[in-house]
């Protein structure tokens, strides 16, 4: 999780919305990312999606059955649905998203065998979300 | 949607499942995608996720408010959770999607502001996944 925070701080030095994720593999990092949705114009840009995209070119393997995904805050609905498709081994992120997290549904939206982890560095993470729409605000 | 039923074809054809997307905005179709999950070896890959990231693009604006999406079948929880962040003026599908399509889940996943409709070409793009599956079993 250390690793997806400094990849939400990249993003947040580049004035993007500051998530970080990171995909691990039988102990090794296999993909990072971070969220880019302004810098490539594109609201599929979100941090989790570039990272399934760059492990599954990585694994040569679309599916992602022995992996972590780490990521600094929860995810959205699009990219539980993405980890659906890709059957994670393990979700975990750290800071909740109570309003655009996918877990305000109240619906596992994950694979039935995707195990869920939370709250890994949270506050730190957190505390990068708030910097990001503070300084938006003013 | 008859372009989009093509597309669907082209997918058909590529040995990808069959599902086409058109997006349309001001009278003008600005981009189309199939189905490109086991070409490009990626789960994102959806024909819906293509087209918005390609309408985006073409556009030069992330946000698809004046787009309309038509899909040849239910979009997925990912493709629907895309929907939101690109906040489309409207969702048109073919087929619906029992199984893996967003609607099972009973809540709204696009955005507050688009409209959906559904039904469209149905029957027909719902023969083009019954003839993919149909075959894949045989």
């Amino acid at each position: 999780m250390q690793e997806a925070y400094r990849q939400a701080k990249n993003a947040l030095a580049e004035g993007e919305i500051p998530i970080g994720a990171v995909i691990v593999c039988n102990n090794r990092v296999i993909a990072k990312a971070y969220n880019q949705t302004e810098k490539l114009n594109d609201v599929t840009a979100h941090a989790e999606m570039i990272a399934f995209t760059a492990a599954a070119e990585y694994l040569g393997n679309k599916y992602l059955h022995d992996c972590t995904l780490y990521v600094t805050v929860e995810p959205c609905v699009m990219c539980a649905g993405a980890s659906y498709w890709a059957q994670l081994k393990r979700v975990v992120y750290g800071a909740p998203e109570p309003k655009r997290g996918y877990r305000r549904l109240g619906v596992n939206l994950l694979h039935p065998k995707t195990e869920m982890v939370s709250g890994i560095l949270a506050q730190e993470c957190a505390e990068l979300m708030t910097t990001f729409f503070t300084s938006k605000r003013n």
